[in-house]
């Protein structure tokens, strides 16, 4: 069933960026826009009303975290997931495919569904495209995601092209299983980086009607010339008149190359995970704020940012909390790295309604230098579980 | 050199329950008075914004560990610790001395001073009377601490005497080497729990005079009932008309039973380090948020509680995320148990002010479960290093 509360309206195009509106039970969601993840229903060190201060309009939280804690009863018994973490924007709930893939605690899949073992407690669990929509209508979430097959794009044509259509079966399933009303659903394109894998995919779920469409399967391992050649394909294949949503991406680059590309909607823990290990955004790239160099840094890490963080800290300061392991530090930073990636946002909306989303785009990149990969993969971990 | 800017005011006494008013370069603190611990220059888990929402009117930092990390120098040059962690209004530092006991870390102690290991790197370190002085002038706080020596009262009676007549000589040498007019000094008294030493100790400190007085070597180890009678004797020891301080209590029993016997400020790491360990103040006692009958109480922990954990979250949802270790639940945790200090002090005032301090602080230690042993260790070490 289609949502009666759910639309999109498309307000502008300049070359293939768009600019629009979505519409949701919970209020309107300006497009392009980025949701900061609440995997366990909390967007980790930040309280809802720091969330709002970013300019947070939609949130993304997890059914598979959610399903093993607390539990799905629990939150239908407490009024939902806005109730529950008091959020009152939209929410936008993963299937929960991707953690049962990305988690490694897959024990079967077949045709039925996928069972997986609990990273909590080892308990085996099912997960199937009608329990999977049941569980994110049960969580009274604004879109709900179906329950897809996720595969490397590295892993070979023949997998990527099983797991698609497992994907295209499992997406009539949930289309067939969603009943509510109050709640949008979205379909999931996949097919890895093949144009023709993803011609096919693009064609069968579009002609299920969702409410939305993902690109899913991107951002797992393919180079960056394949993710932006595939995402720059899907622009054509995929309907106008609904959002796109790119999943788990992105840094601040991927997002400006895909919006460019066609794409409204983002997805990523990287702006609250690396800010939590100590790596801030700034206009000309991410810094390691625990570099010796930042010690005596008696200014604010960007003198025009009107984050919390920048208006109230010098750059000694916060170095000093993440030198202290203080909890104070990876929250500040958490909220510099959101109210950088929403200000990202902000200005390439006002940019494609102006018609000059190209030449902001091209200025952004041209200062942004792209995080190396050993600074990446350091920042990803370095202060975990903090 | 005594402080131009200090000055206490005693307003009202009820049995030896005191309110006063104690003005600082920094602003005017209403006594009796918590003040929160920010060790490293933060409180943890919280801003200076949600310090002050929840009724911190003065706070204590250590010059131990800021002479370490970040060191005093990096704060003098970018203008004192207030500067530096962004807190406007008055700031108490300890002078170290109980660090160096407390961490272990000492390697010598004699009558020039104590050399001790830094608990970071290991470098070796000589805190003096002279030097702690100097230390705590240039971090620019309100109020320093005259280096002392700390004793476990249960030490012998030798060992006490021999450390008081150190606190006593240093004592001297910090009060010489004080020449700040911009900062109170406060004078600490010691002798464990001996009546006659306490009673030599208040003699020599108070002749000293000092901005104000400390009552130190208590709450280290001896029975309450020992305590309460030490805190007890020393009302009549100290002037009426200087601050009493009480180091390093202590829990909502413990203020109300010192307020009862005459002191005016505290200060203690309780309420925020076992808030980080799942452990929240109630009229009734501490309760422990991660109990399985919490998992499904969906109601905030205290209907008529102010703070903002309270009016925004269920006990629930606290629950949720002290199990999943997200980084909100110290938060939420220690604004909660602040708050309740900051409003028992509040409590406390204005009973005194109109004359019924004795019937609230039975009426409150009627309600008010103390902590058991069980509880008490647990709490103080459970989720550590969160």
């Amino acid at each position: 069933m289609s949502s009666s509360k759910f639309g999109f309206k498309l307000i502008k195009l300049d070359g293939k960026a768009r600019q629009g509106i979505m519409q949701t039970r919970h209020g309107a969601v300006l497009t392009p826009a980025f949701m900061p993840v609440a995997t366990q229903g909390s967007v980790k060190s930040l309280s809802p009303t720091e969330l709002t201060e970013v300019g947070a309009h939609i949130i993304l939280s997890n059914a598979y975290h959610l399903y093993l804690r607390p539990g799905i009863d629990l939150i239908e018994d407490i009024g939902g997931l806005h109730n529950f973490m008091n959020w009152k924007g939209p929410i936008l709930t993963d299937s929960g495919g991707y953690q049962v893939f990305s988690l490694g605690s897959l024990i079967d899949l077949n045709d039925e569904g996928v069972t997986f073992r609990s990273h909590i407690d080892g308990t085996r669990h099912l997960f199937t495209p009608e329990n999977s929509i049941s569980y994110q209508e049960r969580l009274g979430v604004d879109i709900a995601m179906c329950l897809d097959q996720l595969v490397a794009s590295n892993k070979g044509k023949e997998l990527v092209k099983n797991a698609m259509q497992r994907t295209h079966k499992w997406a009539e399933r949930c289309k067939t299983a969603h009943s509510s009303s109050q709640q949008a659903l979205f379909g999931i394109v996949q097919g890895g980086v093949s144009k023709t894998l993803r011609e096919q995919s693009a064609q069968f779920i579009t002609n299920l009607e969702f409410d939305g469409y993902a690109i899913g399967g991107l951002a797992v391992g393919e180079t960056k010339s394949d993710m932006y050649k595939i995402i720059d394909y899907m622009d054509n294949l995929l309907p106008r008149t609904t959002p796109r949503y790119l999943m788990g991406v992105g840094s601040p680059e991927d997002i400006v190359h895909s919006v460019m590309r066609g794409v409204d909607l983002f997805d990523c823990v990287l702006p609250t995970r690396v800010a939590r290990n100590g790596a801030l955004f700034t206009q000309t790239g991410r810094v390691d704020i625990m570099a010796p160099k930042y010690k005596r840094w008696f200014k604010p890490l960007e003198e025009d940012c009107v984050c919390y963080t920048c208006q109230n800290f010098t750059v000694a300061y916060i170095h000093h909390l993440f030198k202290s392991r203080e909890l104070l530090a990876p929250r500040l930073a958490t909220i510099h790295n959101l109210k950088f990636i929403m200000g990202l946002m902000k200005n390439i909306r006002s940019h494609i309604a102006e018609g000059t989303f190209q030449s902001y785009s091209q200025d952004f990149l041209g200062k942004y230098t792209p995080t190396n990969e050993t600074s990446r993969l350091f920042h990803k971990n370095r202060l975990s579980p903090i």
